[in-house]
């Protein structure tokens, strides 16, 4: 059985057990999905959510799509992991030192990533209107300071690692163009300090003729198991009337990340349901954070919508490594 | 409160209040879409409709894409402004001086704009297989006179204003190219005769990183107000699988409708319901007509929902225009 | 009245009587879809079918797109033509001299023809990581023989005729780019033996501004009816956010399946209810085969929607005849 | 023999024999170009010209590409047709009620045509970036007077004709989409007073697989004679590795301009020089006007070569409409 | 050393011997290029040529590009192997059984192979306005017999094998799109007669990063010797302003030519003449047909420049094939 | 007058004085270009070279096109500064601990910069068949150090600044697509060790309507002088028939390399002989390196013309800078 390494004890995880006789990886929450349109004012739709366990509740930071269909970041607040609660201001931003930074045109699809006492943001920021990585810091949800453009254009979702490995810090990202980018392979950069970032690699391509031909990403931050980093993704497959977007899963090598010991050459989760289907974006299934608690192994995914609204899929880091296992490209 | 100007009474305007609670600027009719699919013989869908007031009851000119899927106009009439009868026979045009003209390949996104005893057509016509704007001119909705070729290819979307300015007739038009456009300003331009037009010029071009950074263009005919022209327009939103058209609004001078004086930054509309969110063209509203009732400052909206029905949405005056100013990006 | 030649009769044929008042061509099965998402293990979706009577039931070779999206082929069986039972295994082909060949990297959207005593497969085959039609032939549905890269890339849609024509086999086919192919016109080829190919010819090509504007090819195995050949066809729309698979038809002359002898204008069925108009690929309506019985004129006709799942749709030779007779653009 | 009408005499015209033996209808000046790169400060090519007979000398309408490669338009002097002394300062436009305008961001192509007793430029403007058609008038070369926007974008290659027909002023031009557009046909539009423009027809067309099979538009001002209006063209031909323009010809009703009594199927004269294949935009021969003496019907075409300097081609009315009737491809 | 196999002596072939201390595989005829522009009446441009020995003299078809652009094929006459005498008129082809069909819209890019007492032409032919091979025979060079549609669109580039081989006659070519298509890979074909083909397979694809990193097809006919096929192919690099057309190599088994035994990583022959570099499509060095003198090895190779005229280039067997050995990508 | 500063004496800079009355700010060398196609066994282009002063005399890295066409890095020698003799081998690379690295499928665009006393080379490496800067060290165009990856793709045209300012080492790029890209701007980046960069920002964007409409970047190292760091950049000109590449220059901030001080809106040489306008890449002016001689203030530089070859353009850093100034588009 899989076991999960420098984890957390979650025991008020949302969780639903799986269907009778189901046999997907993943199964659905029956309420899904959990936000919905216009949520709060200003906002038109809430999606690719970071949530994350917090003072015995759970915070998270969100993308929003205001009535303006602009993408901005705000604070969100759970009890139970299902309902949330957005914060009425958008997150600011102050540098390192705390100074005041002026808000940025856009900030989207953020994670939370807990390392050592620090919540880090990762987002798609802003820089001159050109997309990148953006990274802050945070204890209290309250405060974010911000480093001062640690990557350089055009890249999307960056998803650090919960800890070092080796003294440094990792990043996996999806480097891209300046607009909807037809390609996208999956890299690792490393940092001392978060500030400045080298010895780039890529360590996972897209695929011909498969559902990643177009794309694939990383997800939710990597979970520490024995066999390795158990890291979520997502793909894309590019049909003649538009993209795809799917989740995928693998497992990387403790020590070396780049390493990839595992791959599943299925989706776990593909979008099926009207919410996934249909929207601002069809067919989109985007996970972007994980609730596991270390006990049970329970794994709770949050995922956007259809870029419309956001949903879980739950399942045990057992069922998931065995699925990843039996449906491995790498080792057959 | 906004006044309108030059309206007229229309005290069986469709009506329902707003939902309790709700906050947007517009709501949905209860029973929308007002129309099905394949409503009558050879019709496959009608939407972007364009109905006006007629003798106690309503009347109008609808794009009907036939069962051949190629778009045609259609006259139709409603007592409740709700129920659509459309007549067996697709419009057909004579010119200035009566004489028929060969129906042409297809006919489009109508408007009707009465400007004194007139009621004036506008829609996208076909010229040697290229899309611009038809203006044709009717007292019945029986025998319609059009013009001939008054403006030069690629354009769509024309909006004449409701009554002379200056003494000039003004029309809001959207340039395009051939086909499915991805570009798109609003353009102002004038004329002594409806039959020769100049003047031109750009009021409104599209924005980087809004909700119409691919295109915006007119809706439905200018509504004057106090405070200048009101004018709902569409804007068109590029997402990396397909465009999302949304309603927005401004208000222009009313003496130099080339000024623009409020703004809305936010949608007004945007697609949400399945009926807007699927069909032909997900994700389309597209606002083309409005009745207004003078006294009490109603407003019935009918905008296409995703290239495949008709809906109403409602709000008044007041609401609109005070939601517009709180959001103005003019004047900020 | 049209009669069925070379037919047979299928006293079990799935059918249902069009609905009170119903006036288009083709109606709906109560219960479509016949097909859910992920039917059998390792199956995502299962669409675009090729079902015969056999041995007093059914028996089909199915596209089946995996949990992996990619699509492969498998046999499936149905007692009553509504319920589908797929085999656990994908379809493996031999040589025509019975050696094994290695499978493909892909295969989708099958046909199945009977002639004389052999059900011909006709199917978009890899060669190279490039499309093209592959060919086997089956007496049983178990053992596959395939022939020898009869068509050259790129190459979709085969449709083989059902008996040889002035000694001569003949076959539809719709020539395309390695990709999604925004052209496409209907060929017929001939050969004396299945494995050459040659005196290829356009028969029909698509239409500027009509249903099949952007490309057209062939859909179930014709049907020889007195007129000629009955062909189902699907066509093409390209829309400003993606592609409307709609169903056609027309009838070929019976000596020189070449020659148009009556071509409808109209679509015969369109994308409209949610299970064509949402799902992998939105709006597809995709005919592929159909069950005739030559004793009453009733038809099954089952069409792929949304790339996602199968359904039915019912008419009469005879009512499907007079439709096409009625909007013919050949004789006008 | 065709007669030149409404012509002058231009004694001192430009002018070379035809080489010995030589067949084509069109001969190149032995001396061409006639301008060199970077001829004055600022300016770093100078091409398509608009040179018309001044005060027994020659003066004209310059597109002069600046040192920052954005073109603009300046007066340009010549005592014997062959050497141009460019201003050096770039034309500023008034109002026609006098009033100082801003210089345009652009001003290229243009074309200088007499009526009565003014000389109109008709060039690609600037409104709000987008290009389309400017009208200014002058009598001295010194002081230009411009209409107000006459027409709206995208429009390029403006052409008026030399005289009012049956009162009214007509305009050739090639509706285009905002950047280097991939379609372009011939409009003829016309006005009573130069402000107001309708009445648009497309008088012809690109032809598939031809050498416009991409665009054509107008040259120089129509040539009034005996037979119609001889109208030089440009067309393009779309290669695997860029665009050929190249130059036709045609001949318009008198009356009616909007038939084409005949069109000449072959170039008159293609890119074959080295300075015609390479430069800024390889491959260009692009007529802009022409120098027409009333009494020998000698011709001196003024085209640019490649975008990067002038050339003159010589030939007869007489030589040159033979060869249209020759190879006309309107009444075979 | 290299021995040509079933050829023939050519005691009077164009030849030059290498410059001195020339290192490249491949030199140019010192007065290339052998056609200029305008050679004939109607005919701009003359290349991609197809020159065979013939009576002691030497003959062949060649596209000209007629001075309406459009290609189309002659017949040309050369006793010395340099100057070329084109026909006045064009191919016109019978059928089989010597019936008259009109001329098609276009045919270019001819290849002429003599198999047994037969000469065999390969070009691009028009079906129903797409390209693909048309394939003729002839005795004399004036009646051409023509097969009725041997090769499905869309292709291109067919070149025969000079015999049959196992009883079959083979045909490489380069499947394609409509238009100026973005990719191509060899293809083999065979067939019993002629008139049908199959067994289609790949035998080579084109290269990331490398000099056919977007396509690649035959060149002319291949050559017999002791090692194999010798085949003389195109590559098409993409570079940011167009294609480059560069000339390589490779040797085919000669019992199983779908098997490539050696392949040049590098090309043989280069645009780097300005009469290869400049003209209707700069950066073209296509060869299409090769003079091979069985006695002595020399090869005059035929190759089309910039699609504007005609060159040659000299080797010998000996030398070539060495090249290619040495620089063989296959066996590494 | 302006002074180099940090600079050192080249007595042997090559060097002509200006033509008589020229009046442009740069003037090319009289025998240009340097080098020819074909120099060297296996190279067939060599350009965009990066000379500096070494031993008294000079050396390079150069982009050397293979007779595969595929491009490598070699090291050159020159006396004179004109003639250029190339290594036999490419360029290898060791780890910065010595150890042995495979060849790189490509390296292209080097620049070479003295910093201290290591000569640090930067070009466009290969990661996963994407295009990134590389950065290698060497002391005696031996043996070279490369960095590990210290910059993830896409990126290209990185230039070093030639010592560290305020303690840290800054990098000029230009992020880019994976392909031909088409956008453009110039990025500053900084870091402390050369392995690990941040605070990346863009310091110039592409403008709409200029010689760099489409993008622009960094050209030779930066030289410092008093008013700031002078930079010579590339912009490119998108016109309907490919890319213009000319060469313009601005001056950066001495202590705070992001802030422009002046920037000169006109190029200071665009391609105008046949050498630049003709070749591989028609129309390419792409400065990449320069010698300045700090007594005299004369420069000499480098650039690659047309993909095809090497040549020199003079000026000094007076003229330049004052041109600079008075074309100066910033404080305007």
């Amino acid at each position: 059985m899989s076991k999960v390494i420098n984890g957390i004890n979650i025991p008020n995880i949302p969780w639903e057990e799986a269907p009778e006789g189901y046999e997907l990886p993943l199964w659905r929450y029956s309420k899904n999905p959990i936000t919905k349109r216009n949520p709060i004012k200003n906002v038109e739709r809430v999606f690719n959510s970071a949530l994350v366990p917090f003072n015995g509740e759970f915070i998270g930071v969100f993308r929003c799509d205001g009535v303006d269909q602009v993408p901005h970041l705000r604070v969100g607040h759970s009890k139970d992991g299902y309902s949330i609660q957005l914060e009425e201001d958008v997150v600011h931003f102050l540098t390192l030192d705390g100074k005041k930074i002026p808000d940025a045109h856009w900030g989207y699809d953020p994670r939370v990533i807990k390392i050592e006492d620090e919540y880090y943001v990762v987002w798609c920021d802003d820089i001159a209107d050109s997309p990148t990585l953006g990274i802050a810091k945070t204890k209290d949800f309250k405060t974010f300071y911000k480093y001062d453009a640690p990557f350089i254009p055009n890249n999307r979702n960056g998803v650090l690692f919960p800890r070092k490995i080796n003294g440094k810090y990792y990043m996996l990202s999806r480097p891209s163009d300046t607009d909807h980018t037809p390609f996208g392979d999956i890299y690792l950069s490393e940092s001392k300090d978060m500030e400045y970032w080298g010895k780039h690699r890529c360590i996972q391509k897209s695929h011909f003729s498969t559902w990643n031909n177009l794309k694939l990403g990383g997800g939710p931050a990597p979970i520490e198991i024995e066999e390795g980093w158990l890291v979520l993704i997502h793909g894309v497959n590019q049909t003649c009337s538009g993209y795809i977007y799917s989740a995928g899963a693998m497992i990387l090598d403790r020590d070396d990340p780049s390493k990839i010991l595992y791959r599943c050459q299925n989706v776990i989760l593909g979008p099926s349901e009207l919410y996934e289907t249909t929207g601002f974006v069809p067919n989109v299934v985007f996970p972007t954070s994980v609730l596991v608690d270390q006990a049970s192994g329970k794994m709770a995914i949050y995922y956007g919508c259809a870029d419309t609204c956001t949903s879980i899929a739950f399942t045990t880091v057992d069922r998931l490594v065995n699925y990843i296992k039996e449906n491995d490209s790498i080792n057959k």
